[in-house]
């Protein structure tokens, strides 16, 4: 029979969970109270504000989904699309293709732009679809695409939605503070995140932001909202601004409590520091990695700083590898994603897990099962080449 | 600015969220590994079989849906009811109506069932309604009314169900590990909980088990499903019993480590004794009640032991009442719901909650505020009470 379960202490460089810090963890711990309880009423303004603070937004609709990531996507399109809306979306890895899954769920007619696996969005395919499509109501696209490690021209396709008078939908899962986000200068109308990423809290919730303009198409549809739970006009019964919290479902308690110890952390540091701080980590593991003779999957001007695709070089066993840097080293890196299994892995460096350390290590337990692969590696440079990175932040 | 968060320990003794134990609390705060992680699958596997066994069943679809409760039940809803289907649907309290907003938002046609709140659902009006609409593809009810602290006769419904050749969905989010739940003895066909009642564990989580005849379903159907995110077919991917796990979502890994442990818990006691355990504790609070001169809500026939029910009495100020509860004993009891708002408080007994000493020091505690509130009670007669029947016991 089954008896408690004790997880070993891992170091987590996927493409998330990233590691958590023991702070997020003990205020996880704290105990359970009411979900109508004034003193959980506080704490869930101070989330909403926490979170406003994270997206750089005023919007009043702002919280955090009670549930992961892709109830957070769905959220965003079962409350914007309406049956027959024409909706613009963007495929450059596995995420666009789930966004597509959700329009037409929703009754809405997807029109696909596509860009290669590894590439950024096109803004100018962008474009060329609005000329053809005139009447699309909303453009949706993900900003960090977490199966390939690009980021993508966020604020001009924003721009360009609000130009031809679509609303814009923005996964933003993976660079929500690991990179600039700016829902308000940008003009998002609607993104959602996760807590697993560069937050370091633990999965299960979802932070969403809704601008002004999307509440009002929330409040003037004519379709209700497919799920009842996630209808936003009834979650801000129990998340709005004034004090009568009507119930509507049972909150996470416990998990809030995490996520506002984890988005305190950001805070703290500073949004500008945090990314500077990803960005440096990023640059000593890719200097390292490069110094080993391994290649980056990704072009420098779009590689996301928290998420490091690397291409896998021949005759290198991936699952060999993994299983060695998980068995032996308690480090979990990311395999391929949909056509890149196989192909790269992914390396995040992620809020609490972006530190010095970890590219360090990361960097040597490589190279130690690389070598042992016998795969034609350059040995004795990376941490070299990492440590003059660091010693020149 | 905000700082951190330190709840106070609260005794929960409302609708849920229950006591969460420290087993459970240290479980939930042990480090983070990935989703993927050969461990986490293994755990995986452990908490399915665990739920099979508090669900008595050997349903090969079991397994936690990754957000609260009310999901739990849109994800029945939505992998059932296709466009067109008629549900008979029963409503005897605030969650039955929610069941019906579910079955409209997925194009299904309610027949409304409806009883009197604090009534159990009568099973003659169930088979009149079958007679009604011999078409019907689905019964829906629950089975332990959270707003009013009754059950009805689940076994007797879900035959029902069956002679007339529909599925049964079955709401059992308050009934789980508190009364008797015989999922394949009963023939039930989807059930639904959640972790925050009796099995005392953090909110976030809704275990859910459909038959073989509701599998056949779903993979049957003609319609996707609506929610990506609850699409069952893609869930059991990642869920399912081969060792090869599809991505789907990112799971809630902590929240894992607590339900595992607090189904651990529920299985160490036995489902026997846990039943019999909430039955002593329930008689001996109703005693203390009734000896104080307050009347049950529920007759006692169909009360439900985890969830009591008690009449206001006139003169009494509900919210003055349950205010000073929390505030100077950092005791919570609950609020009526929707039309009983203001009539009743429902005082849970739930999972790791039901127990001698807070049976005793609710009462107590009760019997002080009232006393000052110069409501019509008797005075020093309820823990005697109380304590009659656990000597017995």
């Amino acid at each position: 029979m089954s008896s408690s379960f004790f997880p070993p202490q891992r170091t987590l460089m996927g493409p998330g969970p990233s590691d958590v810090s023991s702070r997020v963890l003990g205020a996880l711990a704290r105990p359970t109270i009411g979900h109508l309880d004034p003193l959980f009423v506080q704490l869930m303004d101070e989330v909403k504000a926490l979170l406003q603070f994270a997206f750089q937004t005023n919007n009043a609709l702002t919280l955090p989904v009670s549930a992961p990531g892709s109830a957070g996507m769905e959220a965003c399109f079962v409350n914007l699309v309406s049956p027959g809306d024409k909706v613009i979306v963007c495929q450059n890895g596995v995420f666009g293709g789930r966004m597509k899954e959700n329009i037409e769920r929703c009754g809405g007619t997807a029109v696909l732009v596509e860009d290669s696996w590894g590439e950024p969005v096109d803004v100018s395919k962008v474009e060329a679809a609005f000329d053809d499509h005139p009447d699309a109501a909303i453009l949706a696209f993900v900003h960090a695409e977490t199966s390939t490690g690009v980021f993508s021209d966020a604020a001009a396709l924003c721009a360009l939605a609000a130009r031809h008078g679509a609303l814009s939908i923005v996964d933003a899962v993976t660079s929500l503070a690991g990179i600039e986000v700016l829902v308000d200068e940008w003009g998002v109308d609607a993104m959602y995140s996760g807590t697993q990423k560069c937050l370091s809290c633990v999965p299960g919730l979802s932070p969403v932001t809704f601008s002004s303009r999307a509440e009002e198409r929330i409040k003037h549809r004519k379709h209700k909202v497919q799920s009842w739970f996630l209808d936003m006009q009834l979650v801000m019964g129990y998340w709005g601004g004034d004090n009568k919290r009507a119930y509507h479902h049972t909150a996470p308690v416990n998990n809030l409590y995490a996520l506002h110890e984890a988005l305190l952390i950001v805070k703290e540091e500073g949004l500008a520091e945090t990314q500077s701080r990803h960005l440096t980590n990023h640059r000593a593991l890719v200097a390292g990695l490069e110094a080993m003779g391994l290649s980056m999957a990704v072009a420098a001007n779009c590689r996301l700083p928290q998420l490091n695709s690397v291409v896998i070089p021949e005759g290198v066993n991936d699952a060999a590898l993994r299983a060695a840097l998980l068995n032996e080293f308690d480090l979990e890196i990311g395999a391929g994603l949909g056509g890149l299994a196989g192909k790269t892995w992914r390396i995040g460096l992620m809020g609490f897990a972006s530190n010095e350390r970890n590219v360090m290590f990361c960097l040597s337990a490589m190279e130690t099962v690389l070598q042992r692969q016998e795969a034609p590696i350059k040995t004795g440079k990376a941490i070299q080449a990492a440590r003059l990175v660091f010693d020149d932040a």
